[in-house]
């Protein structure tokens, strides 16, 4: 019944999350408020989780969407990148197994002539990080100031590094206090923190990697394809040319779910070897930011081809401290996953293998939690190949041997070998404003 | 993704939100260790809003709703009554405008044989409270050891007194919870917050009073209905004889609204007099408690008529402290509102009204808010009745002469004048197991 007194200063919270808790449409003025207010704490926790809660049954309209997003970009900072000699894309993956794209990706379009500032964070849950990955290589550091990562694009052309405390603040708060309320799934909130750190970033271009099947964030690709349009939508208003791929995340990318493990693969892709649909996504990856970059003249394919995308990527890991000639660390303890049948492999469930390879100390369940650089799960077999009953499937690696029990757990039930094979394309849909 | 981390103990809070969000059933130990984790401080303020806004959307089942009414009264103490020598019955209203029924009440099935135990609230918003309504009599004082309730109900049948804080705990941690974040109308909640209470109380019948109009927190017949067949439930699996009859809150009960105001109509009522709604549904109830505590063969008509309703009362506010000759607080100021047309009296709005009587300072904003004992709103006339223009139609009382204007403003379009009078009745339904 507080609803009744009138507001002191501003609105009044609960009448907000009334009104959209029953249908209505909150207005521009309503929503910068209400995300200004939380940021500061004037709006407390509890209000905005039960905000959280009713936007993810009542939605947000486009103009709804775009003042959330811009009311979070509003809160911090913004980068710029006008005075680089080159344009910029960047990429965004909504995260799945086995995705190292951004590792072969970010030098390979640096080689064509485009920068890549990549602001990356770290894995929590079963999809790994970008960061933890390239922190296995010994030296390597994540963290750079604004005019590091400046003078690395400009020279090296490509960084992947820690999104900055300053960009989106509202974000990170919000993250936090979604991923502890059950709230996380809203399709537009999780439009608004990717665009609002994207937008606030400064990139000229983005492409979005969805990902769609068990092992991704949306496993429907109706809802992968809401998202998509929804986030390509915030991006062209923004002025950022955006583009959106609905990609494959039913079974692992590549041969490998770890840190040090995906970082040995990447190498494999960046010397022109490397599983097929890991080189396919790279590039196709690469020709939408190329594009969106305005460079259609230059083929990512013959700059992975040449050898100067490996340059680039030596040059990255060189400008952030690390060794790209150093040995990557190896877990210490491998045990051995066998087929239990004959037959084609039908299915590797992308999410028993993230869950597995998580529980093995390739992830972390806190934010505070350490990785195993070492840690992670290695395919020796792929949907559509033929394994024989007692072949080895997989191999876990771990420094820990007591972890391997649950990661068996995790993949129990987890392939299928006999019945038809189902044709798995890498891309699904692109999806552009 | 901190799902996939197994719970460290009990369950976790993150699984249980997404599986109610999702439309999923929660068992019964998973709601009873929501409720116990939360009034303990394990569940946190933001995970219990998202639950509740979840809940709002995606509603209680049957056996979820017994299982959370179960786990609020564990969280506390439990009252008996079955040492006294006569029957128990209760009477709950969910909150109307003018709502004086349990001051007559409460005395009138008192002199019918049948023990009334009244554990009542204060006020918060339009709707007063019968607390502050009690207090306005020189002396009187809500509270009461658990031992002073039990020899006042032996000795004078009838007792209305603050609820102590040992009745079901984690409701008063909720209810403030879901106060400030936008989901106190989720019925499943609301049913049990007063069910959790009533059955802790330990009375042995139980009526309840379900208004449905603009004045009550039910607009709609139909969610009113539902929330009473939920509560008649939940009463009678409890081994409680529950009632409810659904009452008209279109127009306020009476013609005052205000505390002192209150209790001078009800003392009229009980003197033989008083506005015929007012008696009407005060002899309903009464009929209906009497006779839910086995005791059909008085008639509370006889009680009141022949003064024995009178004897209680006036012992009732004496064993309080209270005086019942001592003359009741007037207001200091009052400003009166005329008819604005002539003709019939077709609709004076109860949620109009109520606001205005609270703008007059008759209830309260913030619970830690005072209440002015003299402030409401007095009616001259009531639908149906004809009215001429310029005729006295209220009669504002405060003891600050600045809150007239926004009381006039929650007035303004509270009545319409000519039309055809729609028949109110003032008992809409009777809801029965």
């Amino acid at each position: 019944m507080t609803d009744l007194a009138p507001p002191a200063r501003g609105y009044n919270a609960v009448e907000l999350i009334r009104h959209k808790r029953d249908g209505g449409v909150l207005d521009p003025d309503q929503v910068r408020w209400l995300v200004e207010a939380y940021t500061a704490g004037r709006v407390a926790e509890e209000q905005m989780s039960a905000m959280a809660m009713a936007i993810f049954f009542r939605g947000l309209d486009d103009a709804e969407l775009r003042a959330w997003t811009a009311a979070m970009i509003g809160t911090g900072e913004r980068l710029d990148f006008s005075g680089l000699s080159r344009p910029t894309a960047d990429k965004h993956s909504t995260g799945g197994v086995g995705d190292k794209i951004t590792l072969p990706l970010a030098p390979l379009v640096a080689a064509c002539g485009v920068a890549v500032p990549q602001l990356s964070g770290r894995g929590l849950g079963h999809t790994g990080g970008t960061l933890d990955k390239l922190e296995s290589i010994p030296g390597w550091r994540a963290s750079l100031s604004t005019e590091e990562m400046l003078a690395q694009l400009e020279e090296v052309g490509a960084v992947v590094c820690a999104a900055g405390s300053g960009l989106a603040p509202a974000d990170r708060k919000l993250y936090a206090l979604r991923d502890v309320t059950g709230t996380v799934e809203a399709i537009p909130l999780i439009a608004s923190s990717i665009m609002s750190k994207k937008i606030a970033e400064g990139t000229g271009a983005l492409v979005l990697d969805v990902k769609v099947g068990s092992g991704a964030f949306m496993t429907e690709l109706e809802d992968a394809r809401t998202l998509a349009r929804t986030m390509v939508a915030l991006g062209t208003d923004a002025g950022v040319t955006t583009v959106a791929l609905l990609t494959d995340m039913s079974t692992p990318l590549g041969l490998t779910a770890g840190n040090a493990l995906e970082v040995r693969e990447s190498v494999e892709v960046l010397a022109g070897g490397g599983p097929p649909d890991v080189v396919e996504l790279t590039l196709a990856l690469a020709r939408e930011m190329v594009a969106a970059a305005g460079r259609d003249d230059v083929d990512p394919a013959d700059a992975l081809a040449d050898g100067r995308a490996m340059d680039v990527w030596r040059a990255m890991v060189r400008a952030q401290g690390g060794d790209p000639d150093a040995p990557l660390p190896t877990a210490r303890h491998t045990a051995t996953v066998t087929a239990d049948g004959s037959g084609t492999l039908t299915r590797l469930d992308a999410r028993a293998v993230g869950v597995a390879a998580w529980r093995l100390g390739a992830g972390r369940a806190r934010k505070e939690d350490p990785v195993q650089a070492g840690a992670g799960v290695e395919l020796h077999a792929r949907p559509g190949d033929v394994v024989r009953a007692g072949q080895p499937l997989l191999t876990l690696h771990t420094d820990d041997p007591d972890r391997v029990a649950a990661a068996e757990e995790a993949l129990r039930g987890g392939w299928t070998i006999g019945g038809e094979p189902q044709p798995a394309p890498v891309v699904l849909e692109r999806i552009t404003a």
